[in-house]
């Protein structure tokens, strides 16, 4: 009973509170649940399993590209975490600290890692020694920790799960080439993967990672017109080498510093899946990367056979589809909505009378759409039918994004689209830290990025109105 | 060159210095690197695959129970660790404490899991409401830390990884069930995929885990005689679900407490892979689990048709099995140690002699013994040479541990087992903490298990000589 009142309740709409509809939508699925350790999230079953999948096809991709996976420990000793001056100023201040281990007060303080680069870069010094030792393409599998103040399940926590690769080559051309190729399997990831559309581009200066020479982005728009950074991938150049010392003897005998990279992704990324696909039922998943996608509801289920066949076809799409049968004494109605709330791509409707009919009735999360398909054609209609939602919800996403994304030439039009209709602005920059900080503390939005597709929307800045040749995709962020 | 080098140096022999050997082969066979955080490990790609293949392997057998994954924070707050009184002075005393978080100071200090009872019950006790929410079936893939004052690679170290499994049951004859379930799916998977024997049993009050009601174990021996804890199952009965206020409303509409269980497998479990099947060219992997089951080294690579003939081959396995190819300019003889030293199963050789004879030549890793194949029935001979090393390697160690198993009648008898011919020893016990202390003492040998399987040795306690109906499992331990 408990049970099911928890989905008759409504969740608030989008246009409403899109940050309440957020949060109804994240517990109200079951992905999330609050902890007693502020900022840190409780990854329930229907949440982790969305993770697994987008570990398992990361994952395939990265092994696809020649890399291997690793595991460096926790903790990172303060002075290690100091090698890197960039590095260190950009993480010290939102690192927790551990003091005390057993007993025993530390002699040196270790921060539980934010993220791995001196790690890496101290492993590298010890197993790098030739040219023939190059590339190494390591990535690791972990959860980091970042001191956040205020905190939301998946966008922004305390601690978070992730990846994150780590590179080092001879030369700084194949740095530059992984750091661009990596970039692309994000950006593969999420279009095909998760019918994310993304943006690629290069980060701004104040925008960039600290302690990199360069920071390639995607970024992808949710429903309420605000931009998600969901991936980056970063070239060191030899800035971390030099300040650990990690040289190897190439083919001519001299000795030469190693060229790095690192990329990353994270849980964050399910934020930006429920705020690009969902709706007010609730979450809407693209079938390739659903824990579920498709549910069995039998209809009249008490009825003789019913319950029988629905098994039957359960078990004619086992093994070619994720599928699930709800059986349970809830009335149809309550199911169909948990589901929903669920996300579950496609719906499967057996009752007697379908049974008669020799078909079942199919229906498609995104858009509601009933198709009625013979049992004779059912394996082959059902993957027809996940392939078009896939598709469907990709094309749905960059709709949107194309409509929620404008042109500004100058700070007026700037400053009305980000209050009258958020979304991406292109807009051209003269390459000045003090307009980015200009427009960001007048209107809120930040340079997201300098992206590989450029358009000359005007020859002047949109803020100072000085010569520009650059465009920038501006928007508020998560 | 550097690395050429490295497979010259002998390892030291099992024989001579059995912890030099196992250092010599965790670092020369590249499992694992040292790190500049005291105890912790660099889990190398080769050893982190090894990880994968179980984690892989155990997660499917977890699936296959019905268990579904969560992820849990990696802190935990004092208070919420101390609600449990026993399992808070197990663990209390070898915790990392975190006390800063960015600039500030916590009002309460948080520990690094050592382990996730007390943040599993703080969650069941608002997501367990009805007896429809029952079962919860949860496990957890992460890493623990404990501070350890010696370390050793895989067997302790600071930090871990592992997994943790969680449930929650309706009755204390569920949870039963569940224990014992969950052993057996351990002791199944030691024996079937890591060709490990293990001896199944419950631990005495002395040994068990802080909280638990009871704990199972499956114990192995090493080739040094040494027992090795190789994964342990606990019923906790009700006692965390009284300190955490877990109820659940059953059928009968009665408050009802629920009964727990926790399991537990970690990366402990690859120095009993190491120390059981290992000899002194270095590691031995069961084909199951081995990264790379079969390498083809050719023969006078430089002759015509050598190397074209060899990535055929290799082509043919792929998919099949686990297969790589050393085409690198190294001497055969080197790569044949090279790749003894990592353990690989099956060694496949082709020179222009086989070629000529339409053969190769398989070298099994365990034995040395020498195959010559037919090149047409090289898919064929090559799986079941695996299927024949995954067998022998079982039957080798338990050999070996039958050899090494021992029963004495009294204190005289166990001490020069002790003493002369380290392994189990089968010896009766009262029952009595007292008698436990003393051998501990004594010897330094402690009661690894009470089998499930029970044999009378005697009728008197092997240490105090008074009446005794249970067989126990002695050792030392790792």
């Amino acid at each position: 009973m408990a049970q099911e009142k928890k989905f008759v309740e409504e969740i608030t709409s989008m246009n409403e509170d899109f940050a309440q509809w957020y949060t109804d939508v994240v517990k109200k699925s079951e992905l999330v649940d609050y902890s007693s350790v502020r900022g840190c999230m409780i990854i329930r079953p229907y949440g982790y399993a969305i993770w697994e999948n987008i570990q398992r096809e990361l994952d395939r991709r990265f092994k696809e590209t020649g890399h291997e996976n690793v595991y460096m420990p926790l903790f990172i000793p303060e002075g290690l975490l100091q090698k890197e001056k960039d590095h260190v100023e950009g993480f010290a201040p939102e690192v927790a600290w551990v003091t005390h281990g057993g007993q025993e007060q530390l002699t040196e303080r270790l921060c539980v890692r934010p993220t791995s680069e001196t790690l890496f870069c101290d492993h590298y010094k010890n197993v790098i020694q030739s040219y023939r030792d190059l590339p190494k393409l390591y990535n690791q599998w972990c959860s980091v920790v970042r001191w956040e103040k205020t905190t939301r399940p998946f966008l922004r926590t305390l601690e978070f799960l992730w990846q994150e690769g780590h590179t080092a080559h001879a030369t700084a051309e194949e740095a530059q080439e992984e750091t661009i190729r990596m970039l692309n399997v994000y950006a593969d990831f999420c279009e095909e993967f998760l019918a994310i559309p993304v943006i690629k581009g290069k980060k701004t200066n104040k925008e960039k990672f600290a302690g990199a020479q360069e920071t390639y982005t995607i970024e992808s728009l949710m429903h309420d017109g605000k931009a998600l950074q969901s991936g980056t991938s970063h070239n060191f150049g030899d800035g971390f080498a030099r300040a650990f010392g990690i040289q190897y003897t190439d083919r001519d005998n001299q000795l030469k510093y190693v060229h790095q990279t690192s990329w990353g992704m994270s849980t964050r990324i399910i934020g930006a899946l429920i705020m690009v696909h969902g709706d007010d039922s609730g979450l809407v998943l693209p079938p390739k990367v659903a824990p579920i996608q498709l549910v069995i509801i039998p209809v009249q289920q008490h009825r003789e056979g019913v319950l029988e066949k629905a098994y039957e076809l359960m078990n004619r799409l086992k093994g070619k589809v994720r599928v699930k049968i709800d059986d349970s004494d809830k009335m149809p109605g309550w199911k169909f909505s948990e589901y929903e709330m669920k996300g579950v791509p496609l719906r499967l409707e057996i009752g007697p009378k379908d049974i008669e009919k020799n078909q079942v009735v199919l229906v498609r999360r995104d858009n509601r759409e009933k198709l009625f398909v013979s049992m004779d054609e059912l394996e082959e209609k059902v993957l027809q039918a996940l392939d078009t939602v896939q598709r469907s919800l990709y094309e749905k996403a960059l709709e949107m994004r194309e409509k929620k994304t404008f042109t500004a030439r100058n700070f007026e039009e700037f400053s009305e689209i980000i209050e009258k209709t958020p979304g991406f602005i292109k807009a051209m920059w003269c390459g000045k830290r003090e307009c980015e900080d200009n427009i960001k503390e007048k209107t809120g939005a930040t340079a997201r990025c300098i992206p590989f597709q450029q358009e000359k929307i005007s020859d002047k800045c949109v803020c100072c109105g000085e010569k520009a040749e650059t465009m920038v995709y501006w928007a508020k962020a998560y």
